[in-house]
C-alpha cells in the first residue's frame, strides 16, 4: 500500500510518498499562494505528478492522498473554511485536486497543525504513545492533539485552536482578538517582543551588547543563547517559561496525554528547553504524583512532519 | 436491555435502573463515607438490592452496571486512584462491588463529572449532539467532555479536569495549587467570595441590604437577584461573568463541540447566565462567523445527571 503526503505551506508545498514506514520520494514545490487557490492544486497536482513520474509509479498504484492544510478545514466536506494565511475562503480542495488528477483517488484533508501532530505521532517523538498532543512555539503557537492514535479536530475541524486559550486573562493582545492567549506569551514572536523590550531596559546588559544594540538582531535564540551569563537575559527566559508551563499545564489537565511534544523554533533550544520548563510543568499537573505523569518531548521530524502526517492521515482514512 | 447506573456523591449514594430509554425505578441511600471504602461499596451493593427487589427484577435481568464516582478513576483497571472527597487511595471498586454481588456482572466506573456529561449528552440537554462539554458551576468547576457520543477522559481517566486550566496566571489562589484557575473564578464559591468582597466595600449597595450587613448570607444568586437595581451587584455579576465566558471559549477553542452545557448551583440562574454570558463568548472563538458555532445550553436532568449517565455508560460499555 502507498500513499501520497502532501504539506501545504505558504511558501513551499513538501510532498512524498509512504510504503507504509518508509519514504519513498520527498519532493518540493513553490506554493504561489499570491496566485489564488485554483493556481495552488494545479501545483498540488504537479507536485504529485512529478513525484510519481521520478519514482516509476502512478496514480493506480497510491491508495490514497492526505494532506495538512493551513486554516479551518471541514476535512468531512473536504472543504478549506477559511484559510488566513493562504486567503482562502470556502475552497472546494478534495474536488479540486481529484478533477486535476482525473481520478476518485481517496483525498483525505486536516488542518497542518493537525497532521504534523499526527506525523510526530505514527514516525516520530510520539510513536510510543496513543495519546499524545504537538505544540508548536513558532510565529504562533499552534498544536494537534492525538487520542487513540488519531486526529482530534473538533466540529469541522474547528477544534484543537490550543495557541488560542487565554492564559492570562485581560493580558497581552492576541493575532485572533482575544488578550492573554497561550500564543500571545509563547510564541517565538512574543519571546522577541519580550526579549527586545527588556534590552531596551538594559542597555547595560548583554543582551544589548550581543545585538550591538540593534533591535532588529533580536532572534527567537538571543535570550536563550545569554542565559547563563546575563541576568536580564535570564529573566527574559524565565518569564517565558513561566507563561509555556502555564499553558502546557493546562493542556496536561484538560487532555492528560502521555506526552506533550514540543516542535517549532523554539523547540531548538533542546533539552535546555524541556529542562527549565519540566519542573513549573510538574508542579501543576492535577493529582501531581497520584495521576499518571505527562513526558514532554522534542518533535524530531522538522519539516518532514508535514508530509509525513499526511501519509498517516492518507493510510488511517483510507481504513488500512 | 437493562442498566443499573450509580452517582456516588460524598453524602448520598444515588441509583437507577433503566431498559434504554425509559427509567424503571430510582432511589438513594446514605454513603457513610467515614466509615470507609469498604462500608461505602457495602451501601451501593445495598441499594442495588434494595432497586432489583422493588422493581422484581434479579440481577442476571441486568446486562452492566455503570458507576460515576468522584476522583481520578482509572476505568479501564476499574480502580479508584485517588479521591479527595471520599479520602480513598488505589480503591478496587470493581472487584469490590462484583464480590458483594457475588456476581460477574459487568461494571464500568468513570469520574463522576465525566458520567453527568454523558448523561446530559445521553437523556438531558446534550441530546441533539454528538460532541459536547460539560461545565458544572458549583463548589468547584468540574466537567466532562464527551466526543462522538462517549465519554473522553485521559491517560488512565485523569484528564477533562477543565476547572484547573488556568485562565489568569498568577491569578486568585486555587485549591489545587495552582493560581489562576478556571475553578478560582467561575465557581459558585468564587462568586461568594466576590460578592462578600464588594458588599464590604459598598456597605450603602443593596448587597449589604439584602444581607442585612451579614456575609454569611450571602450566596450564589444575592449577586444575580440584585443585578438590575444595585450597581454593585452588576459589577460582581460583570466581572464573574467576564471569567466566565473566557473559560468557556477556551475549551470551545479546544473542543469546537456542538454544544456546551452549562451545569451545577450557578445554573440556575437559567436563561439570563446564558443571556449575559452569550456575548463574550461568541466574540472571542476563534475564526467567529466563520467557524461552526458553540451552542450554550443550561444542563436539564439536575440530580438524575449522574445516575442517567451511569446507566449509559454501563449500556455503551457493554456494547449495546
Amino acid at each position: 500500500m502507498k500513499y501520497i503526503g502532501i504539506d501545504l505551506g505558504g511558501t513551499n508545498i513538501k510532498g512524498g510518498i509512504t510504503d507504509g514506514d518508509r519514504v519513498l520520494i520527498k519532493d518540493e514545490i513553490k506554493t504561489e499562494k499570491e496566485q489564488g487557490a485554483e493556481k495552488v492544486i494545479d501545483n498540488i497536482a504537479e507536485i504529485i505528478r512529478i513525484m510519481l513520474e521520478k519514482s516509476g509509479l502512478s496514480l493506480s498504484d497510491i491508495s490514497a492522498i492526505g494532506a495538512g492544510l493551513p486554516g479551518m478545514i471541514d476535512s468531512a466536506g473536504g472543504t478549506v473554511l477559511y484559510s488566513n494565511n493562504l486567503r482562502w475562503v470556502k475552497v472546494d480542495f478534495v474536488r479540486g485536486l481529484q478533477s486535476r488528477l482525473k481520478s476518485h483517488v481517496p483525498v483525505f484533508i486536516s488542518n497542518d497543525a493537525n497532521v504534523a501532530a499526527l506525523g510526530e505521532a505514527a514516525f516520530g517523538a510520539g510513536k510510543e504513545y496513543s495519546d499524545s498532543v504537538l505544540v508548536t512555539l513558532g510565529t504562533g503557537v499552534g498544536g494537534g492533539v492525538i487520542i487513540g492514535g488519531r486526529i482530534f479536530e473538533g466540529n469541522k475541524g474547528a477544534g484543537a485552536e490550543l495557541g488560542h486559550m487565554v492564559i492570562k486573562a485581560k493580558g497581552a493582545r492576541c493575532t485572533c482578538g482575544r488578550k492573554g492567549c497561550f500564543e500571545a506569551y509563547s510564541s517565538a514572536s512574543a519571546l522577541i517582543r519580550q526579549t527586545k523590550k527588556a534590552m531596551l531596559r538594559h542597555k547595560n546588559s548583554q543582551l544589548w551588547t550581543v545585538c550591538g544594540g540593534n533591535v532588529d538582531n533580536v532572534s527567537g535564540k538571543t535570550a536563550f543563547d545569554c542565559y547563563f551569563s546575563d541576568e536580564t537575559a535570564k529573566n527574559v527566559v524565565d518569564n517565558y517559561i513561566s507563561y509555556l508551563a502555564e499553558g502546557l499545564c493546562n493542556l496536561a489537565n484538560i487532555f492528560r496525554p502521555q506526552a506533550i511534544i514540543l516542535g517549532g523554533g523554539i523547540s531548538k533550544q533542546g533539552q535546555m528547553l524541556i529542562d527549565l520548563v519540566k519542573g513549573p510543568f510538574d508542579s501543576g499537573l492535577f493529582g501531581t504524583v497520584l495521576g499518571p505523569q505527562v513526558e514532554l518531548r522534542l518533535a524530531t521530524l522538522r519539516n518532514d512532519a508535514g508530509f509525513l502526517g499526511a501519509c498517516a492521515l492518507a493510510r488511517q482514512k483510507s481504513g488500512q
